[in-house]
């Protein structure tokens, strides 16, 4: 009773909030090449959070500024730029009000499981960054686009490993004879991930008791750097991380490998997640603003393409520097997370291939899009930071300092 | 494989985080009368909110300084007393290190919902000051007393009101052939209700992660203002909230019934709760307090005695009436809630009674903890309080001033 229609005219102005991060940037092209127009919030906490830690990316990447000035001198498309925190309400009001969106899509988090275990502090920002950024989405939406659509990065992460099949979002129950179709259990395993499992809730919420139309985005392991935009310019390259902290396996395996490094396996390797290209999640998300949710729906989307376990990918990349005449050693190192190891995994995620979604197969663009560009960037590489740097049980309350 | 067994040691030395709060006193009070060491941490926050609003407590309450000195003339007893924010870290380090608990019962955040949901400010405010709170907490448990077992206040309006029966925090799903226990599914609805949900997600994974030893309390509505301690003097009196943004349904109609208003039914009055004596709170928390959970058990019990809908509640208080000779009159007025006003409900609440809760009943406590209560001190009823003054669906972005 809550949902009406979707709406009639197609979204066309888009404000992607962490514009500026490694989904964001891909996407604020993608859609700006599709002739939305595009508005990238960012704080730049992220570039912020390198500098702090010593890390760089992979590609050398050029500030926002110079992103969008190329940007505009290549395509003469406009990308329109808001430099502040979505956790300050009146910075945000300003945004919503001087660029009235259709469509928010939500990426402006801190999202790295590591990053949030590294100290107390950082647990405590990480949750309180993007639950309380969340609220504030909300509000603005609420107060000044009531019918703006609200796509929201979440991550598969939120579910666990639960020993049942993995549903999008909701699962039905039958219990003592009656039946009931409820939010999927959750079972985050970091601050970060729990912030998500938060975010998801509090937005469920605001869909029912105000009418917020939403889409959760529940992305898998995103890999690879290369998208049809970005590889226009080489300031227009997108960011690659490869390190303990912000890396995600597989980027890490293909650096490692082209440097010689052996492959650093956590624990046994059966940990098994869904994973996409980069150019997948920039398809899903224009998917999903293409088809908005109805008022009040609180629509919830598995966005992966493959499951892969560690073990697996590992084997990928060994096979991969095969062809590349780079001969590829794997290790076992001790897990610095709290994981299952070996477990059951199965997750559903057919609604974005309903709406049209193609994928990209890791079998295609191992070599393309991650292996060859991990050796030609070689030299950028930081050996120290290819370890975990970061132990879930060791987290203390001292703030952890980081040296050259 | 995380669990040890339960402490040898019986655990002596309490800490109530809210201690000077309506439940928080009187368990308080009630720990010392029975010979635990007892630490108060409250930032008084709770008399501020009265304060800014405009509101105030139909008992009179003395101030926490003389509530305590009241308590060690009566009894010899001293109740230990830290007053500071357990949002602040370097506060609730030093009370923990020099406190030492062995339990930590925690009452300490923002607990009405209405008051979430009067503004964004106070939204964020809620979420920000509960589970950030909340993560310090676990925090300090991990750093500085890693035995200690948490006691955590939840609330039965965690689950929402599914069409299944509610379990006590885990539910058993069989699904396409597999079975798990999983997570409860939790449907909440205010701001306040969901900052006990990501508490609860939040604390869950520190026992798998970190060996915390947890019991979430998941609360009904808890009535009545007598305890065996705060009977004792005037200055040990607890509070009693009638107001629409602090009290609870059955407080509030008591006072209503006192002061011949017509007893205000939300909608369609059906909505279904479980609720509880203040003196079964009290046993509860001792119960949990002296049989710990285990080394890395997440523990959740359903903290209620019966469950009522809100026109069973004003039909009794109509025949309570009718014993003093009041005549009661109920009204329906427009539900300020988002939720549902007929719906299924079963709750699960074995476990403490397991532990030996021998709970009071309504029907015995009504007149003797409540009504004559409210009509002993009907001269301080503020009649501009009674009425609902928060709602739901018409929260905004400004800040709501409150004036004379
Ligand atoms: N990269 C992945 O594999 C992956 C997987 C699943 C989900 N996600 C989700 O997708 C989103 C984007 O991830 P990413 O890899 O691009 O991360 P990223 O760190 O590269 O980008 C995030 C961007 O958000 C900005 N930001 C953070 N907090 C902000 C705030 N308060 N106000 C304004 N801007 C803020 C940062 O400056 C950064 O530019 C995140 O929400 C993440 O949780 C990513
Ligand atoms: N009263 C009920 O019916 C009920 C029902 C279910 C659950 N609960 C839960 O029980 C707990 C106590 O409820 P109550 O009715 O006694 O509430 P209350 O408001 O009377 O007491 C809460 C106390 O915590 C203190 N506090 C709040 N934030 C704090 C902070 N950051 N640092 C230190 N102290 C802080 C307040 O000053 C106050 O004294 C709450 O967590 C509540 O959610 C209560």
């Amino acid at each position: 009773s809550d949902q009406t229609s979707g709406q009639d005219s197609r979204p066309t102005r888009v404000m992607v909030i962490g514009g500026d991060g490694y989904c964001g940037w891909a996407t604020s092209l993608h859609l700006s090449n599709k002739n939305y127009e595009v508005a990238i919030v960012d704080n730049l906490v992220r570039r912020h959070f390198d500098h702090q830690l010593g890390l760089d990316s992979l590609t050398p990447i050029s500030s926002i500024h110079d992103r969008i000035r190329r940007w505009r001198s290549i395509t003469e498309k406009d990308i329109n730029l808001y430099i502040g925190d979505v956790c300050d309400f009146e910075f945000l009001a300003e945004a919503f009000t001087s660029f009235k969106p259709d469509a928010v899509v939500h990426f402006g988090e801190q999202r790295s499981a590591p990053y949030s275990m590294i100290d107390r502090s950082r647990a405590v920002y990480t949750q309180q960054n993007n639950v309380l950024g969340t609220l504030n989405v909300l509000f603005a939406i609420k107060e000044f686009s009531e019918d703006c659509h609200l796509v929201k990065l979440g991550t598969m992460g939120e579910y666990g490993t639960p020993n049942i099949d993995i549903e999008e979002g909701y699962i039905t129950i039958t219990h003592n004879g009656r039946t009931d179709t409820l939010p999927y259990p959750k079972q985050a395993s970091s601050f970060y991930h729990l912030s998500k499992v938060h975010d998801s809730n509090n937005i469920a919420f605001t869909c029912k008791a105000w009418g917020i139309r939403a889409t959760d985005l529940n992305q898998g392991v995103v890999y690879g750097v290369r998208t049809a935009e970005t590889e226009m310019h080489e300031e227009l390259y997108n960011r690659f991380d490869y390190d303990g902290v912000f890396g995600t396996a597989l980027n890490r395996f293909c650096v490692q490998a082209a440097v010689g490094h052996p492959l650093t396996v956590y624990g046994k390797g059966g940990q098994t997640r869904g994973y996409l290209d980069i150019r997948d999640t920039v398809q899903c998300v224009e998917l999903a603003i293409a088809n908005p949710a109805n008022r009040g729906e609180f629509r919830v989307f598995n966005q992966f393409t493959e499951q892969f376990s560690v073990n697996q990918l590992a084997s990928l990349v060994t096979k991969a520097g095969e062809k590349l005449g780079i001969e590829v050693q794997t290790i076992s190192v001790p897990n610095p997370r709290v994981e299952a190891e070996e477990h059951y995994y199965n997750a559903k995620h057919t609604k974005l291939i309903e709406l049209g979604l193609q994928p990209h197969l890791l079998s295609d663009s191992l070599l393309d899009s991650l292996l060859n560009v991990a050796v030609q960037f070689k030299d950028r590489v930081d050996t120290k930071q290819i370890m975990p740097s970061v132990s879930w049980r060791k987290i203390g309350v001292k703030p952890k300092t980081v040296s050259a």
